[in-house]
């Protein structure tokens, strides 16, 4: 079970929060982007960065000369999957079907150096499974370049919405038509680099993902 | 041009870095999805919500009793597209390609009623457009129960990164397949609510959309 915290205690929508650790997980699992809140000089900043996760820790990197993650402090990173857009009888009830996952907790900067990699293998291993093993494992000047942020999984909250719009009972008489226009990611065809060698084949890893 | 301060101006990454005002509208009138950072508490807080753009004004709404939303104030909001995966021949030079958005403001709570109309149907227009005209208006209470904020579109930044792995020069000679793997988000086949009277047809707005 996810901890209740003053933070993540759903005060709008509670129907819509989950509190499985599971959930958790699906969220962050299915996702190759999230939204990382941070501040400086006193006001908020929201960039939008890879991550990977391994059991109750979320790792994110950056360049090691960059401000946003430099000092680590207190964050909040959030993943969004938008499933649909939900088209209600009345404006007022039009809503999104989504799946979201907040989490908010210190930033450790990660020193040790097995931690670092693994890390860093996380965070590759979410966005391009499988790429680890078949390209050029880092060397030391890369290492040093870069930044690995640990954050724990201790404070978290999930949202999801699905299904059909939820509308005023008097609204239902209206000739409006009503429903749920889904929304999906898809991957397209592979497009190898300009420069890429003859003869060397698409791996399977990736063979299977298009 | 979008003007450059302290926080607009790219430390890593110059040559993604976009300032053609267009670039900011495409990048935004694109979206369904922004991230709204604030801070509550002294620590930052990061919301998946919707948006809306007329001219050089972003709007956003929530219920009028949102915590994360009443006070106003600094609000960094973030859009960002993914628009595929850099498979590099190495893991370092990894990357995604992408379009995102991050705009630095202070939020006004909008109260002239003809400006929180018009902010309300600018986010409806960018979620679901054609249902405002097809869908019973806002009501009084609905109104009374929504809050919408406006932030300036005056600083902001713009990054966009597309096209082939950079891989190190000595690395084009390993015999790794390098490319780029494409992520587009598609609409899925309208899905009717159980609810839906019979012999009301799908509007032409939405028809066109799925």
């Amino acid at each position: 079970m996810l901890s209740t915290t003053h933070r993540t205690r759903l005060n709008r929508a509670k129907e819509r929060g989950l509190t499985d650790r599971t959930d958790l997980y699906s969220v962050l699992d299915a996702g190759m982007v999230c939204h990382l809140g941070v501040i400086i000089d006193d006001g908020p900043v929201v960039i939008p960065t890879g991550y990977g996760r391994i059991e109750d820790t979320l790792y994110l990197h950056g360049s090691s000369g960059a401000r946003s993650l430099r000092t680590g402090g207190q964050v909040c990173v959030t993943v969004t999957h938008l499933d649909g857009v939900v088209l209600a009888r009345s404006v007022f009830n039009h809503s999104m079907n989504y799946r979201s996952a907040m989490i908010y907790g210190e930033a450790r900067r990660v020193e040790d150096p097995a931690e670092r990699l693994a890390g860093l293998r996380a965070i590759t291993d979410q966005l391009a499974p499988g790429q680890w093993e078949a390209t050029r494992q880092p060397n030391a000047r890369e290492l040093a370049a870069t930044l690995v942020l640990a954050v724990p999984l201790a404070e978290a909250s999930v949202k999801v919405r699905t299904g059909a719009p939820l509308d005023e009972e008097e609204d239902y008489a209206l000739a409006v038509w009503a429903g749920v226009l889904p929304r999906t990611e898809i991957w397209g065809p592979l497009q190898p680099d300009p420069r890429l060698e003859d003869g060397i084949p698409v791996p399977e890893h990736l063979r299977a993902r298009q």
